[in-house]
């Protein structure tokens, strides 16, 4: 499979430095370590190396759906791969499934919801700032995720305009807003995930679950704690972020 | 979507508890809360309930992948869904793709794993113990997932037989056993995982990857922490599970 | 300085157990693992070993402070030596400290204050159930720490007897209700502690503390995590306890 | 008991930043919040406050033991309150208390070890760089606890002048160059406890105190997570320290 134009590449520098970008025809890429011309890598393949101008390695990686979340121009905190990872899983979100994202923020969840659900599912967006969806739309059409993907410019409150669908985010400072249009929009069994940074939050959101109909309702913190590993001298790294969010899952039972 | 025989149900009891099972016809289901008759379940929909012989309320529940992993039947410690989600994310795990995993335990993994590549890709398993397998298969087949995944009763060491893998997982106790076998399966940019309970399986590990050709490497663990929430009693679960394991992840560089 | 009568001794097994008891005259000490004749230790030196009737070798330890608040009579969850050894930093509680606590509890921490304060401060301690002073002192003096401790029947909400103590400990189901108390009794940059297990406690303790004067306000957990020490086999231990409580600090401001 | 010239003082600004001073006669405090004339704290009780000239209020706060960690002035990483407060606990250390440390570092866990073992116990330490002892020394008198403390030019390795001991504490890039020097400095019993930031560390450390003799060894790490604690806004803070050091604690069994 060799890289041809318009591909995305992620280029690992020598420094462990990552670079998103896309193989455009007579471009260049600039760094201190050097300038590539983007049309070398054409016919190359992913683990393949090209030198700078400079004369330094910079390794030709496939972009995961972790490089692609991370890499998205950001108008708001983004929500992080290891609580995106959960809900994917843990809201058993798959190849067909059709599922509402409500706030949309800078859409780094959607690439990664987007590509869980490719190709024969579907992801709704709703979200309420313009601005918002235009930033998300181009980070997640970047991404190469946008065929499945609706925009709605709309409040969680409003309601959804979908019906029995398997799965709705609430990414919302105000989660509760979007709880009784998520329980007419899921099928009987659909999850609900809630996102939220307070603890107050979540015990208010807690609380609309459980008088809407919705059973098995669990709320957890996920920490990802890297480490240095050298031989010899392997330890937990300094730093660590220290807090993202509480994920709240819940499931529909039938009224 | 209504359920009908053969279909995977969750019931959820009142007091929380959850029971993976099939509707077999003509088969009851026994619990100290009363008994079930399976067939009283066909044609209705998750999300609906039944009454059991003593009057309790049991909701009929879509499995999620999540409760499929945990409900397997165990002859070894399982992979954990925290651990799951993360390899399918940093690997980049999806419809599609196609996926060498060692060795399979009792399958939990696996189910992760069949799942995301469905109904396209392909995982690949191999094991040195017969009974694992049996088991194993045993697992992913109740689980509905049978149809993308082979067995290879075989080692590590000895070699894959697929070439251009997209990743291999790695679950060893010396996981360095698989590291070349991994390199040479595995398509350039693909992505190597190993799941390790000990530091010094880590450190070695990473010693190998290093030596072998791969890249980007990192490791980490991941730390899920439940929160008890009500109304005005909101804390942390007093338990909590410490450990599972360290996760290393690293993508193939083409020599 | 050799062990002798009346002496509190901590008997260590060959399989890492921990037993704490008096060297009483005539006295035999009793497990699976045989009988030691308690005379017997008379005259030995902490570090030492003696053989029980079963030929199993104990070793004769010191009793750090940590395991005689480990080893009370339980009446109550106590609090434990993580949470503890911050109060005692946190407040700054040293020799000559005049200290308050209230709930009593199984005295556990109360052991921990007081012999911070010995031998020239004084531990007020204030509880208003007769069962838990009784188990608490008989604690504390089996500890060996009796002489610098107060016990009142009381209840945190009355007042406190004492003024210009040195630090107040709040251990309260509704910690507001001593707040006003712990004030009045207080000198000037005295350090107000209160532990409490839910979110809900501590944030409305905290809006209590801001509006009754005290500053420099801190709230924290503290979470402890053991490791597995073995050559080539390190690792963090499976259990962890995920919770005891939040630490809340506070200094008080004069008006 | 009135703050007087030559007393520690510790400033808090409106916006909660803190300052560690000395009453110096005829000096001023200086901040972008304007100037205090220090002779004007005199006569005043901690707890009290004071105007700057611009008008900005500052309160004056006894120094705890942690404040006068926090603000030495560092040559090297120092030993965090929440593992200092570990030692002196795990280790008993108390009023009275005979320890030994090495090495000495910028001597901020000095300052709550010589506050501990105060005012009849002794701290002495030992450090072969001549630069660390000075500052140290500095810090430690600057706090106010230089009276039982003793320095030595010396390594580890070459041993202690001590003997009977209470406790040792190692904080040495090799621990296990300091663990025979220890056990023979130690009483029976006495503990010993080493910190050290990385994993291989407390193996080599654990192996070379199983074999000196030492028993009941115990490592662990303490990781402490802070609140935003407001009415309706309770959350974890986002910043944590990952990772200081892992404690390995253990105690002398005589030979």
């Amino acid at each position: 499979m060799k890289i041809k134009h318009k591909d995305l590449v992620l280029l690992l520098s020598e420094d462990n430095k990552t670079y998103l970008l896309r193989v455009e025809e007579g471009k260049d890429f600039h760094s201190n370590r050097g300038i590539i011309k983007l049309d070398d890598t054409v016919g190359l393949e992913y683990g393949d190396s090209v030198s700078s101008s400079l004369d330094n390695k910079f390794i030709l990686l496939e972009p995961t759906i972790e490089d692609r979340m991370m890499k998205v121009k950001r108008q708001t905190q983004i929500i992080y791969p290891k609580d995106a990872s959960m809900i994917l899983l843990k809201a058993s979100i798959g190849a067909g499934s059709r599922v509402i994202e409500t706030g949309l923020g800078s859409g780094a969840l959607s690439i990664a919801l987007a590509n869980a659900v490719a190709p024969t599912g579907k992801l709704y967006t709703y979200e309420r700032r313009e601005d918002f969806i235009e930033n998300a739309r181009k980070n997640i059409e970047e991404a190469g995720l946008g065929d499945c993907v609706e925009y709605n410019l709309s409040d969680a409150k409003d309601g959804f305009k979908e019906e029995g669908v398997d799965a709705v985010m609430l990414d919302l400072p105000s989660p509760w807003d979007g709880i009784k249009s998520a329980y007419k929009a899921l099928r009987g069994g659909g999850r609900l995930i809630s996102l939220s940074p307070t603890v107050n939050q979540i015990e208010e959101a807690v609380d609309h679950l459980e008088n809407e109909g919705f059973v098995f309702i669990e709320t957890f913190e996920t920490i990802q704690r890297h480490y240095l590993v050298r031989r010899g001298k392997t330890r937990p790294i300094d730093r660590i972020i220290g807090h993202t969010g509480f994920l709240t899952i819940a499931r529909k039972a039938n009224k």
